[in-house]
């Protein structure tokens, strides 16, 4: 398994998508959903690793904090015990170096009350904010801008219902969001039950019209950045599957047209609209963890007008959709991740010798945008 | 465990027999027996790994076919979930491109059936044989030599029966080879149950008579190319193990003469003979892995002059002959050659620190002949 | 895990003690305690591994051998299967090299009796003795100082008794120095069953009285060479937790002082003297095992008059002594030293990132001294 650095030699051969190939540990300066806000209860620290950081989460009379997990002295990581002895500090268990969840402050050192060291350092502290029962935290150096410019169009609108689950998988983040905007994948759920049991029309692939790119690019300024997928529009879908001029295989016919729109958007999440059925969207998270694994978080949303429908509607999720899409269709696309790990993983030679074809425009497009767009590089945090 | 380029300061340090410290993963352009041909049924593909390469193995009407088994695209392997959609193609399970087992082209891609890349790309395909019940395969870039320069004199000869087994042992496979080829190894075998119940002498050790090299190689053009262990005729046999002047250990002595005629050919395959008895010979194959693995494929042949008394010959190894020789014997062998590893694993430290003595002029003839003969090196597949 | 060698660019910046930080093995040509002395028994070879060497060690007619474990022939480990066929020697199991325990000559080859290299080559050994129950190696090139160089003042004494226990600890052994001598870490003895039950006295931290070094170096010439902490004169131990100007936490009032003198000697054993309790003196090693483990070597003395005292002294420390004090409170030690090695074993970032306060002087006197007064850096086994 290859480390978080790339090879030189590598990304002298990925001219096109360099910054791409270099972003092993994420896109920095970034919002990036790390927990359910349900996941996270009133002054119980919980710790959570993104793009290879990890940070110390916690709820202080309902305000999110989110500080370095690793204290200043000596390292050590502040979740092998939490310790906590005033409200709004925690003290590192090693030594009593105290901070304040609010600004990182090395607020005191019960061991030591005459350090000189009181506060004149401060812990990292992460900006956290909760949305539709998500809680992004901004990995980077920058005045955060607005969480707006990190999620899909639609996702923060007033009355959008949300609700899924998450899932560590086993393979480096990009492999999750190209698996996601990738229009031939569609192949591997030929046998889904979601699809055959919902009467939704579902092609083996697609055959590009021209040769050109299939997408449109969305530059919000400052956000959000991304890229439609219009194959739905310049393909042909396939739903005869064809060797030798013989039909050997058929995609699925069903009366329910879905995902007409597709859309990949910066730092790395998908929307589909509609899926698994109209009025019904999927948003879907690929969160670098670390080098080799990404946090898959998959939501689905749906609009309402009051309480009671956005309550009906999660429980709708959690009752059905939850075991047919989020699981069922989704852990096929969960396995192809990580059945393409080794390839990409082993000395990121799978970025050199991997040969193209036209559906793969799309993604060609998203590595180029996000090359060019993205706010930073995360780098490991040892240099 | 060191990874499969070696340091080029080793390197410096074996100037007699430096192709062969290069060749961690074995030498390329040669035949290697892969699996028995039993363990290959018709349309059933088999995955094997040889000198690193992952390779699809196929029995399509009889005929045997091998590709690699690792799809032009993304790089997945076919193995991890093997899609046949007509019969001679296999399609990858994640996009669908798909190619003729016969000469590897891609010969369609049922998710876009109007790519240009259709017809254009080549998996590589691999000279595959099947021969004595066993399946051999060319890892090379050459045309194949005949399968005859690649195996021991007598191995194919009409008549010869041949049957045995294989299985995985924890060395680089060099250590395999001289394992087997070195007289004085046979230290390890001193109590074994082959020796004593079959009434076979045995020695301790061999003291060579001179301090020249006791071998004699043969140079088959275009092969089989191979070296004679002549420690037979040219050392005293120890039975008596002396300590000081003082005898602590014998040797066994039995009335049966065996292993009269010991011999290594390239590309690193053994033959006794006779073994276990008169009449037997015994082939062993180390066939390369990866660098810290290697299969051992041992079997035992005998002539014959009928399909029944092969039948019967094969009924003895099974019921006799696995148990004792195969397993009981060699057991040992595979425990020598993983308690060796270390060393030599380690950086590959033990080819410059290791102290040779006068019995291991075999060895190292062994190894100059394999440096000066073999058909190439074997470099790691990500360079 | 970082290998055994330490990058430039970290030695670069820690110029105050860079040959302390280079010692990840240890510091060669010293004495080390490698087991107790009831843990080998007459003619029983028992492996031991000490700053990555791995050494085999005997008892022969009571005499006490150590040698390197492995052979100089092909660089298996004796004791993978330990072969002796006359007293006061040691055949390899592979070829029947063959070696005194003595001075480790290579005495005779069982499979070759006619071999040239018979009485030119000889295995490493290393000095060793037995001293209070323990057994003694010395790791090093140089005619080994008096063990009296590298104990602790007392440990040697007539009359003093020693009992005690090891065990592996997986965290380099620069760790468990700097956990030992370390004046603030108590705080995570602060709920002890040790302390309480006992009427210790035990703060939280200690608060400096000046700003410069808070300890007294001892440089016996040839040894043994130390550091005392003078904490317990310079310092206002902190019984009172304050937060922001508020109590929040107490240390323990009891009325028995302990560790008055705790002091840290080359090459890693720390004494605290009184401990547990008044009469009673603490012992304990830090062996360099490998780059990311070290024996925890733990023993209680104390001051007897008679062998009759000394077995009852040995026998409380079995019933009361190792459950509450050795186990039970130094547990909390072993479990923060583990917790410290992700920072300092990644990359050995954390000896340049770590951020020290006035308590830590006295580690980084003994990071001085030991880096100017340290008889040797140990290297890997294979530069």
């Amino acid at each position: 398994m290859a480390g978080p650095m790339v090879d030189p030699g590598v990304l002298e051969k990925v001219r096109g998508w360099r910054p791409y190939i270099e972003a092993k540990l994420g896109f920095r300066n970034h919002w990036y959903p790390a927990m359910f806000g349900h996941e996270l209860q009133e002054d119980k620290p919980v710790e959570t690793m993104l793009l290879g950081e990890s940070i110390l989460v916690n709820r202080l009379d309902g305000k999110l904090r989110a500080i370095r997990n690793r204290c200043l002295h000596r390292g050590v990581k502040f979740s092998k015990q939490v310790e906590c002895y005033k409200k709004g500090t925690i003290t590192c268990w090693y030594h009593a170096w105290t901070y304040n969840w609010d600004d990182g402050k090395l607020a005191d050192i019960i061991t030591n009350p005459n350090s000189s060291l009181i506060g004149k350092h401060s812990l990292k502290t992460y900006p956290i904010k909760e949305a539709k029962g998500l809680i992004f935290i901004f990995v980077g150096d920058i005045d955060p801008p607005d969480l707006s410019t990190d999620v899909p169009p639609g996702f923060l609108d007033e009355g959008m219902a949300i609700h899924g689950k998450r899932r560590m998988v086993k393979s480096n983040w990009r492999l999750g969001v190209e698996n996601g905007f990738d229009a031939s994948h569609i192949f591997i759920h030929k046998r889904s039950k979601l699809v055959a049991g919902n009467d939704i029309a579902l092609p083996l692939g697609f055959a590009p019209l021209d040769a050109g790119a299939n997408t449109r690019a969305v530059i919000g300024d400052p956000g959000p950045i991304g890229l439609y997928d219009l194959l739905g529009e310049k393909s042909m879908p396939v739903f005869e599957g064809m060797l030798d001029g013989e039909a050997v295989l058929e995609g699925h016919f069903g009366t329910k047209k879905v995902a007409d729109n597709i859309s990949i958007w910066l730092p790395g999440v998908l929307k589909v609209d509609p899926w698994p059925q109209a009025g019904m969207n999927q948003f879907e998270w690929y969160v670098p963890v670390d080098a080799t694994s990404h946090c898959y978080l998959q939501v689905l949303g749906r609009m309402t007008s009051s309480k009671e429908e956005a309550d009906a509607f999660r429980k709708e999720v959690d009752d059905k959709w939850i075991a047919l899409a989020l699981d069922g269709f989704n852990d096929d696309d969960v396995w192809a991740r990580e059945a393409t790990e080794e390839f990409y993983g082993d000395n990121d030679r799978g970025w050199v010798e991997e040969r193209l074809f036209e559906t793969d425009m799309a993604i060609v497009e998203w590595r180029k945008l996000a090359s060019q767009r993205n706010r930073g590089i995360q780098q490991p945090e040892h240099l």
